[in-house]
């Protein structure tokens, strides 16, 4: 161990610190379960008092610190490397309070999402916010690296379930703004700073989270679609018709629909897997019947409009877990290739038809590639890629963001719509960002980490 | 003129410049319309480019410079003296490109709110964001002040109206991110820094504006309630009943509904005078007949429940303009004293009833108060107050003050839910903030204005 780290042991003996071998054979990344984790010490707070004075002196020292929620980021995010301290805020998972009349909670920064879900079920609310990885992710993590999920369309992305924040600067200061009120324009709105800039501005250790009641009835209907014009008209007309409770618009390609209900896939297509596309659509309301009848009739309403070839309503329970199934099993098609890319890229809604068209036409073309899907979140304009290749190296690598990435800018999309930058896409931030946005980025955390101790190399290098 | 701002003219002949008696004749402040406007010089910029070169010089020569939209502004955010210039925005006010498959509008921050409002109808699409000043309101205005209004329960404040924002900065640099995209992960979301910063780190240029589809129905509901327990049980029963249709749940504490619907006033009350809260509930949904159904059948199960003591139900559009015209008659209760004094603040929702009667208690106490008015949208947690006074002093506007405020620290409330800060709240902005707070915007301020000429003294002093 750097002998500048003993000083954190004198000083706070009651916080827990591992090293060497006990750090490299019981912590891993999730995606990198295979290797130990690579650092110095790991410190593992018991509570926000602790990880200031430890910041304070690791800042002091100018000591890289990188800190861990659940390590379920997907670009890297989390990486450290043998020369830094890892700050885990697997100790701080508390929840603090479950306010049902502010319809609040306020955790710690380490509270396991799937936890807060339960907690809140017990008064009839829900915190809409939710994943694959909810069982690991963090609600630190989630909040600093602003997480969507498949309800976005409906409740918004993770900074929009916030009221209040507690966070620790790199010198160690806590600033503190725990507040269950939903409007409060009084200065600058702080917490924007330290939601989404993964982890390199600020240490989140508490939030107040927003919570909603909880829906009582769940409609969806599958459609087959062939013309990207009527999937932004039938997004219109669900909208518009079911207004209000439209929580999901979901579009799959035919590469992703055909794979996720062909074998060895075990799922059977509920529609042909002749259409070019499909739409997965879902209502949270409060009445069951009425939210059928409504559906119902807009499904035969886009029938008669021609927008549509087929269209299934789900019926039952099953029939729900059936179609969402077919949307959730993402891993079906990159289970099937030896390597794999993945990639959430955001495109205004009414050009994604004609580009996606235009990566699948590119991709098909690379001698490497053996298999694309193609799925998203159409109506937020983010569509995630799965590319599966024959071979693997840099070279490859890059040819295939290349033909992912190379109109973003020119169409105004993000290289990024949900999982970050981290290290994987700093080389594409440029597309995403302005030179002068670029520099003031830099310029905000030089100013708030003078000595660059915070997930250094994250999003961009200075 | 200061001898300085000769360059100015030299330099940017093309742009419009007013002084001297044409300056102070024709313009005013909308509160203070017997008073010229007090500047050395207005610039009235066509656009972004003229704009970034008469700030980089006004930030070369140290400058003072205040920005004006519609000057609608609550708390003197938009105040000036004799030494600075004005920018007022007025002749960038187009509107650039309406794209109804993104569902956008993307506008040049000088346009009216009202003018928005126009546009989008067209394409059956509405931008949420309303209130009495809409028709001076201009766009930079409403975003740098992170406005809010009457629908904020259902589509949020002004800041999550917004996809893309251009700025410029203090020394002229053009910060760019007119992006039609709803989820942008890709560094550090920089135009929150803007939005709700009154003008103090950069001026608003241009704004992408989310729309949202256009509801066909409209519902409507009074309720008179006598214990604030029942009021938090009503917003859970409406909230989930009505499960994302949800557009209002204003609450009127009788000296309003009662003053609101007596002489001088021409609106008669469509429930008895004797209840000590009124709630007013609305939908807007896309099915009429069912919308008002449903709407009925939760307001029997409130009257089963006795968590009502009597309501109605609007039956017409007449009624709904009726009922509404109560709430938003704001200004009845003013006009009938010779001064007063207008409170934004927020309390967390379980708390308010006792504080709000704690408040009303306190100031019937007051020798000099005459008339107060309490009403708010209880379900954001924003209480307004309007308070008549027969006599105005520096003394009593601070011990109103001190009465409204005086727990807000420690219930964790605001005391600006919507107007800002500007000058008029600066001494209490504590309040709201901690001393880490306070001083990390301070450091945001000089990091962005080094020279500090952009709004000084608005929020807090340097």
């Amino acid at each position: 161990m750097n002998k500048k780290l003993k000083t954190l042991l004198e000083v706070m003996p009651e916080a827990i610190f591992t090293s060497g071998s006990d750090l490299r054979d019981h912590y891993t990344h999730i995606w990198k379960m295979q290797e130990g984790l690579d650092a110095s010490l790991m410190i593992t707070p018991e509570n926000v008092d602790q990880l200031s004075v430890c910041l304070k002196i690791l800042n002091d020292q100018d000591i890289t610190t990188v800190v861990h929620g659940g390590r379920t980021n997907l670009v890297g995010g989390t990486e450290t490397n043998s020369d830094c301290v890892v700050i885990s805020l697997a100790k701080m998972n508390k929840i603090i309070e479950l306010d049902p009349n502010s319809r609040t909670i306020t955790v710690e920064a380490g509270t396991v999402l799937e936890h807060v879900h339960e907690a809140v079920a017990e008064e009839n609310l829900i915190f809409p916010l939710s994943f694959g990885a909810k069982g690991s992710a963090q609600i630190g993590g989630i909040l600093s690296t602003n997480a969507g999920g498949l309800r976005v369309l409906r409740y918004g992305m993770a900074k929009e379930q916030v009221l209040g924040l507690e966070v620790v600067l790199a010198d160690g200061t806590i600033l503190s703004n725990l507040r269950k009120i939903i409007k409060d324009n009084s200065g600058y709105d702080l917490k924007q700073l330290f939601m989404g800039s993964e982890g390199t501005l600020g240490i989140i250790t508490k939030a107040v989270l927003k919570l909603r009641e909880k829906p009582s009835s769940r409609v969806s209907a599958l459609l087959g679609v062939n013309h990207y014009k009527h999937v932004i008209k039938l997004l219109k007309h669900f909208d518009s018709g079911m207004s209000g409770t439209l929580s999901g618009f979901e579009l799959m390609w035919n590469n992703f629909y055909s794979t996720a209900t062909s074998a060895p896939s075990l799922v059977k297509p509920p529609l042909s897997q002749a259409y070019k596309y499909y739409v997965l659509v879902e209502g949270l309301g409060s009445d069951y019947q009425r939210d059928l009848e409504r559906l119902s009739g807009l499904l035969e309403q886009a029938m008669e409009n021609e927008w549509i070839e087929d269209a299934v309503l789900a019926q039952s329970d099953s029939d729900l877990e059936w179609f969402w199934k077919i949307r959730e099993d993402v891993h079906v098609a990159a289970s099937q290739c030896q390597h794999d890319q993945h990639f959430d890229i955001s495109i205004p809604i009414g050009k994604i038809g004609e580009e996606v068209d235009r990566i699948l036409r590119d991709l098909s073309n690379h001698p490497k590639v053996e298999k694309v899907v193609a799925f998203g979140h159409v109506a937020d304009g983010n569509i995630h890629f799965i590319v599966g290749k024959s071979e693997q190296n840099e070279t490859i690598i890059n040819e295939i963001n290349d033909i992912i990435y190379q109109n973003l800018r020119e169409l105004k999309g993000s290289v990024s719509a949900e999982h970050g930058i981290g290290v994987h896409k700093k080389a594409y931030l440029s597309i995403s960002k302005s030179e002068s946005e670029i520099a003031l980025m830099k310029t905000l955390k030089r100013t708030l980490d003078p000595n660059n101790i915070l997930n250094p190399g994250k999003i961009f290098d200075l």
